[in-house]
């Protein structure tokens, strides 16, 4: 597929990792960014990033094969509904969010007539923010679900599955609610489980950030991420999370039986190294 | 100061570590190194990474001025007991152990008359393990937990820290009780929830790993470390991390509340934010 022009909304890290990326992989692709502020847009331009580079909604997504929403959940319709005016019918539009129920069933309406709208969700965010942490390199061997409706347009379905594998992603299809799900226990446990521990820690002993290790490091690395952009998550995901959260309470409770049982102990401790040495063997 | 030989008992990921790094801090010194098993000798020797490899412990022992046990934790005191035999009184030991207080109990009656015993507990194991993880450069900005006793010698003291600042250590001093009690929380802790989120992920969905980002991965790194090690060390530390599971689950149930007060979230997030951007600011 030969992408003419590719509308970015929003020069965040996963927005400018995407022109970035596109740059290096189509660089005839003309690549367009949209920035809410004006000061944004010209970082834009002076890190040469894009083609275009604007607070003005028309001029980016005109004439684009590819419109990809990439701020924050809760900006996401209001600026759905400005674009839907300014899109050509046949245009695939998507959309970056980590929550893809309540963004696929809003977005979709907005777009009906409008457009393709499918949701995607690439697992390559990280606990950086900004056009300073991008890279072109940031999609390559990560995970991205794409998560269609029933009545998605099979095309538009698999079109979208090569604009990801083109920037270097592994495409994985999930119902919005199956995606949420996952996510709740993969990705929005995780960031709660870390957020806990460091507050967990730092309440218990102020000293202790001087004695962690590696461990400690990678364990809590993701609790440095946006309080704001994960306050929107976790509202967006409510009830899978808390659900996830509450199925963690009840394994440490057992966890702590364990502590009792070195046998036991010992196999839970196996079973787990068992599952995470999987992921070793690939980025 | 300049040592003339260090006997390093356990050719593990530590003390292979501590080979190569006193071999790039002061080649001048011996470095002779114990093995159980013959063929991790050989190994030792094939690698060229000390001057003396056996699982003869007389001949690593003899003469040294250091001498660091770096076994698990399970097999230090009958080593010990075995090293008393042979070590001579003025002799600096210490061991590499995750658990303080039962290990400094031991340890320190043991060697009473045979030397001068002192724990110690370099932060800077990983879920690798043996020799081919080994680095010169493990130790360096890591913490380095030295636990005397009350009637430790304050020149031994002072030179067990002066060992681990030559290997590039970030030393610091605790009584034996308060190190297992910090490193529940930053150590203990860390690795079981990162086994548990391992287990109840995989349990919840078999494929869920197929769709796991940075975040994921780094959260559960430590969950690939070795069980039985682990084992020991949850052995050795029941209580403290019996309490600080304890302490996480209540803090997990606030959490679940966190969940329907948008503003409380928020605040609970930018709370852990700012603690762990502080690590953030050295190694």
């Amino acid at each position: 597929m030969t992408y003419s022009k590719i509308a970015i909304i929003g020069p965040g890290l996963l927005g400018s990792s995407i022109a970035l990326a596109m740059r290096k992989k189509q660089p005839g692709a003309k690549i367009a960014v949209w920035a809410r502020r004006s000061e944004a847009a010209d970082e834009v331009r002076e890190k040469n990033i894009a083609d275009i580079a604007s607070t003005n909604l028309d001029a980016v997504v005109e004439g684009a094969d590819v419109i990809i929403l990439c701020v924050p959940i809760g900006a996401m319709t209001p600026l759905a509904e400005k674009i839907a005016l300014l899109s050509a019918p046949g245009t695939l539009i998507t959309d970056v969010g980590s929550v893809k129920l309540p963004v696929v069933e809003s977005l979709s309406r907005i777009f009906r007539e409008r457009g393709q709208f499918i949701g995607s969700h690439p697992m390559a965010g990280s606990e950086q923010t900004g056009i300073d942490a991008a890279r072109a390199d940031l999609f390559e061997g990560a995970a991205c679900i794409i998560t269609p409706e029933k009545n998605s347009a099979p095309h538009a379905v698999d079109a979208l599955g090569k604009f990801w594998s083109l920037l270097g992603c592994r495409t994985s299809i999930l119902a919005p609610d199956v995606h949420d799900e996952v996510v709740a226990y993969v990705s929005h446990l995780p960031h709660l489980l870390a957020a806990t521990l460091v507050n967990l820690v730092c309440e218990q002993n102020e000293d202790s950030l001087n004695f962690c290790g590696n461990g400690f490091r990678d364990t809590t690395r993701v609790a440095s991420g946006p309080p704001e952009m994960w306050t929107e998550i976790f509202k967006g995901n409510r009830g899978q999370v808390k659900k996830s959260v509450e199925e963690m309470i009840g394994k440490l409770q057992q966890v702590v039986g364990l502590l009792d049982d070195d046998a036991a102990m010992n196999r839970f401790l196996a079973d787990a190294k068992n599952r995470r040495d999987r992921l070793k063997q690939r980025k």
